[in-house]
């Protein structure tokens, strides 16, 4: 079991009245992720609204903030008892048996044109056994085809313009290898959070972007960018794909510094160190 | 009210076992949608699967057919009883306001590009006062920059295709009006069905798709391509976007027929033809 | 050598006054592509406006055509004595030693964004061998990545589509392969004209379109869709892609019927007929 | 007459060996543009490759960079006498009569995919009276559904993208004013050079990009961006878009510096401040 900390600061100037906000920065509640604790402190005198959606546990965050600085800060201490299952065990859904809760997750999405690369993942994905291992394949295949660089793409770059450019980062990775699932009838969804251990190379904390893959009859974690331990993936929210996950919406006029996030695991006698997993993970059904 | 009987035949050739459809072509039960009566038959020995999403109240019917000549054939008696408002009593709702499951019709999807349209709609739409008044000028405004022309646009085509070639078909009208409502903050889903008394000169009677925006606290009707009397619509799927609401998703090596469609309005003491009104009319909340 | 006759006529219904064509149907004199007879008839009294662009070498046919039915005819007997080389000893041109003139094939173009495929080029073709054999592979990729489909490109379809989609015409598999040798620094251009020997499969003769790439110091004839005989090509045009290569521009109100094309092979003691060879064939310096 | 000095110095950290350069970063010799005198510098011991297009009058400077720090330094002394008409005087040139190497310049291009925009341009344009005021007019509408903002476009943006996301620096503008020209038959090219006299608010003298338009029987200069004084243009290089007319096109791994740019005028008897002037200008036919 993996016990971590984490705490996030969002700074904002809000230079008119009337600013609207959508956050989803709460860690989600799930089969497999416990709060142990949390705390939401914001500068204004604001009563956020909060929202949880049924199906994706995301925790919508919904204030209209004053002008003048805006701080919104959030703490938690999360306990993830993983889900785990032996790879070769997890076998493909047919169309005709996934749940009907699930079929969204088949279908394009703004960021994931998956109807386009039908034909591209067929050829690549289309002769190999069902299952995990073909997951891994085109996870593998896109981790071979994208080069991590950042500042290549922007917050229009669609799977397409990834699969032509080549670059990208975190969020990029994902909606490729989302779109290419789909692509081979694989429902496979977007999902953000927090990391721990991310690559030392990539710099400090930040939002991690990964993608969640529907196997057996669950949902099982893949990190297709690489930077990351997924055993130490903190989830805030998942979705059809960035349009529907982002940590921060924001309506008016604003300017963002940069979050300062940090996170830490607690490693006693129940809690271990996130570490590398042959293992599949899954957080929830 | 309006009451009208329906019938859709689809007919299908069936290649190699294990063909997939996942169908949205029974109506919606809504609020104010109500099905009298309906019968369905499939000409092969198949349990379909049904599922009816709690949320859209899309009816989502699975099967898995065999090789050979498959059809499907589907009547309904429905009844509509329209929540009729008068236009300058909607107005828009703040984003602070909007029930949480609305949300998600704010956010662009994979035809409805809104997040690159934003500049373009506050340039157009920004200064107008808001309701309902608004929501018809962005109609209008697509019927003055796109000619509804057959064969002009493809499974691809995006709002932002026909924004640029400004032809298209009632899907690609709708999917642009969706962005630019979202685009200032409105939220607009596609909707799907079979309208009667579309404009007599588009041939014979075909799966019509549409607009639903929310005002007040309410979904309306709009019909940007203006083919069509939106009080005779059946609605059989709301969604993002057409990636939603595909009457079928096949999956398997098919060849399709053109769908036979054939929709009349009931005339009694009860019930009226559908026609042209200045009213509001919504058949969801 | 080879000597060819062919014919090929155009119909169109002018509706309005004032509308002007311009046809890039002539046979191009090229060094090794002799114009031994032809003849151009119009069934309107109209005195064509004929420029040769010394470059190229293309042949702009210029008319406005009256109302009514307007019809093009035009004959010829071409010879084609290949310039033929051995594909071992065709070496790529430095950058700093191509021909000026040639610069211009190395930039992207209209269908042919080159430079967004850098990435991919060079990941797929940079570590091979500089040469004739390098160019073959690129033809081959382009050959395995995509199907040949009548009705799935239409003409905004470029080469980037043509990745994504996998399918497509002669067109977008030239398009293909000139990115791609771009990518990687090689010139690379469209060619149009008319085949002798078109894959019975593909129904009537039609217009064909190829590539041409620059090797050694000549223009090497490619066919990547690998429908045709490139020894029994005639060409017609050249340009950076099918935006300079048009057969026909039309600004006007026109209906247009399909073209109708012949060709024969002449053979006798000094022609043989076309046949698939080994060897490299270029036409041009 | 006006008359400028000018210096530029670009500065490179090339890695490996081979790096090739084609730089156009030299003052067009044109009718109207004389060069009174004018020097190039390099640190490396090279001879660079001279190539003027005999077309465009675009000289082109390709040379073999060595390993280490790599230093270009131009100075010239330009003469501009440009050849002045008054607007009402400026007739569009009907398709049948434009000069065959006119014609290219009517035709779709990387960055300008006019044949996209047919519709969009005829319905805002298709009615105005023909001529240099319909060029303005044109040009208005760019300037009007466009923001100069920097940093807001890259190295594959297009005219459709500036469209779209109505947001760019002066080689966007330049693109969507040269596809509504050539979307309503107007032949239009892309110019770049340096400035004198761009709005101080832009920061230092940059590279600037701008709009010819062939008018009468000659091109004619507009300015879309608006942020400069086409009288004080010295123009560079032309061509169907940017992909013609970089500055520098780079083969190989370099870093680059920021171009240090300079640019005075003379003003003696003969010669005066460039000044925005009501007149049509054109310095080539």
């Amino acid at each position: 079991m993996v016990k971590l900390n984490l705490s996030l600061e969002l700074n904002y100037d809000i230079a008119a009245p009337g600013c609207d906000f959508i956050f989803n920065i709460q860690a989600a509640q799930t089969q497999c992720q416990t709060i142990v604790e949390e705390n939401l402190q914001l500068n204004q005198p604001l009563t956020p609204d909060l929202y949880r959606d049924p199906w994706s546990g995301n925790r919508y965050l919904r204030l209209n903030a004053l002008p003048g600085p805006f701080k919104l800060q959030y703490a938690a201490t999360i306990e993830l008892a993983h889900f785990i299952m032996a790879p070769p065990q997890l076998l493909e859904v047919p169309i005709s048996r996934l749940p009907g809760p699930v079929l969204q997750y088949l279908y394009p999405s703004r960021y994931c044109q998956s109807d386009r690369l039908h034909k591209l993942a067929v050829r690549e994905f289309g002769h190999l056994w069902q299952g995990y291992s073909r997951v891994q394949a085109i996870q593998d295949w896109v981790r071979n085809h994208v080069t991590f660089t950042s500042n290549t793409s922007n917050a229009s770059t669609s799977a397409i313009d990834t699969l032509i450019d080549q670059v990208g980062v975190c969020r990029d990775f994902a909606h490729l290898m989302i779109s290419l699932c789909r692509a081979v009838n694989i429902p496979a969804r977007f999902a953000t959070g927090i990391d721990y251990g991310a690559n030392q190379l990539l710099g400090p904390t930040d939002f991690h972007a990964y993608v969640e893959v529907y196997l057996g009859n669950r949902w099982y974690i893949f990190d297709p960018s690489g930077v990351a331990i997924p055993m130490g993936f903190v989830r805030f929210a998942t979705g059809r794909d960035a349009a529907d996950a982002a940590f921060a919406m924001l309506f008016g006029s604003v300017q963002s510094a940069q979050p300062i996030i940090a996170i830490q695991a607690v490693v006693d006698d129940e809690h271990v160190l996130p570490y590398h997993s042959a293992d599949a993970l899954s957080t929830d059904n």
